[in-house]
């Protein structure tokens, strides 16, 4: 069966404006805060969100699976099926929509055969709309986006973040990774949002970006397709090939690919 | 000689309002850019805005003393005396601007005694214009600022940045660092413009914000008025005075400063 893909973004896009409506009222309001784990967030926006863009995709797609990270919380992992598979986070950037700070977003992706062909990113504070089907490009608020053409590591602007966990051997190996790294590239940033860091990639503000146990596959699933679209690659930070359900991501330019698989694996 | 200091407001903000239009026409074109360090950038728009600030400051107070970082890398330091100074960074976050990464502004702040008494802090790309004058309050857009409420340092979101310095010293200490306080803060953040960071400590976005080694005055002289007078501690990460000469500053609410600066004590 041909699949309407066109429609499948329309129905994303309407249901990602929706939640953003509401995370922008809430980004200007005092916020009522649960705790998941120490250093991370969820706030009645995220569920909010969840439960409004699964209806609306849930009522024009009825027969599709669906994969949420609040859904995910409660109720356990959903495996990953060739199936159409929408995956959504509801609101990325948890800890920055808490603080106000402004990198904040809505990521919905939809797999079909477990590839991703549909995704949006939309960033409610910013006003800027993400979007990309499987062959047919990436764009920005509606305009054309490519990934940099940056040759040189050197040059080269670097994203990460530093997650959410707190042992000590995580946070060595991260500030390790971070001493390797900043001998070989330009500087570095971090958002707080693994799906802004994706869409950065894809619109050339970042070169390049890796990032090791975020929580899982819907941080990636509207990116992914972004990225790609975008004339971008997307790889596992060991060089290997891009997992949606492994946690762990790396993007960059073509043109960077190589020298920043060798400037990870350095770097371990 | 009493000083109208709404005036020198008015007027910093005119220039700051026309140099962020020649920022925000070239983060969205094509620029040429010119090398100052391995990893440090200074762009045709740089020096078009300081000497577009500098004519505008100058021709409104022709008597006042004038120093910037372009001027300074041509023709060495000024010294800071007690009389009127303007200190002004033309594009702070230039690595941003060459990347089209939207944390970029202009930092106009004037000194009198030595005292920051006047400062505005324009981001052209999010329009956001932050504003503080000595014993009158911080404001974004108009609207009051005041730093954020938070009490605990596990829960305080925190800002940094690498700096430009790739020698061994200098990235190691800043990654121990890094990794000392990772134990201690919510999540970490760099954005990449030094007096962005202070604006977002003034508006309470974020918890914590230091910074050792950055380019000069010109990077702190907007943003320390507008963190003070947002409620805001600043000093230096030693936990000593803050000294706008020294290039070293840290920020925070008060209520966390005690706890910052013990934090930053045991990452040395």
């Amino acid at each position: 069966m041909a699949h309407n893909v066109e429609e499948f973004l329309t129905v994303a896009v309407d249901a990602a404006k929706k939640a953003g409506e509401v995370i922008r009222k809430g980004f200007y309001e005092t916020k009522q805060v649960e705790h998941k784990g120490q250093v991370d967030l969820v706030t009645e926006t995220d569920k909010a969100c969840e439960d409004l863009i699964f209806s609306h995709l849930k009522e024009h797609f009825p027969g599709h699976k669906f994969i949420g990270e609040e859904t995910t919380a409660a109720n356990g992992v959903t495996e990953l099926t060739d199936e159409p598979t929408w995956i959504v986070d509801p609101l990325d950037g948890t800890t920055n929509f808490v603080h106000g700070f402004p990198f904040v977003c809505v990521s919905i992706g939809l797999t079909i055969g477990k590839v991703p062909t549909v995704g949006v990113v939309y960033n409610p504070i910013m006003d800027e709309l993400f979007t990309g089907i499987d062959g047919k490009g990436s764009f920005l608020n509606g305009k054309p986006i490519r990934v940099s053409s940056q040759s040189e590591l050197v040059k080269a602007l670097l994203a990460t973040e530093v997650g959410t966990k707190r042992d000590q051997l995580t946070v060595d190996a991260t500030t390790n990774r971070i001493n390797s790294l900043l001998f070989k590239v330009r500087s570095l940033r971090m958002s707080g949002s693994c799906a802004l860091n994706l869409c950065g990639i894809a619109c050339g503000r970042l070169d390049l970006f890796y990032e090791l146990g975020f929580g899982g596959p819907w941080d990636v699933a509207g990116g992914a397709v972004i990225v790609k679209e975008a004339g971008g690659a997307l790889f596992d930070p060991s060089g290997g090939k891009f997992d949606i359900t492994s946690q762990r991501v790396a993007a960059s330019n073509p043109l960077l690919k190589d020298a920043f698989i060798e400037a990870l694996q350095q770097a371990k």
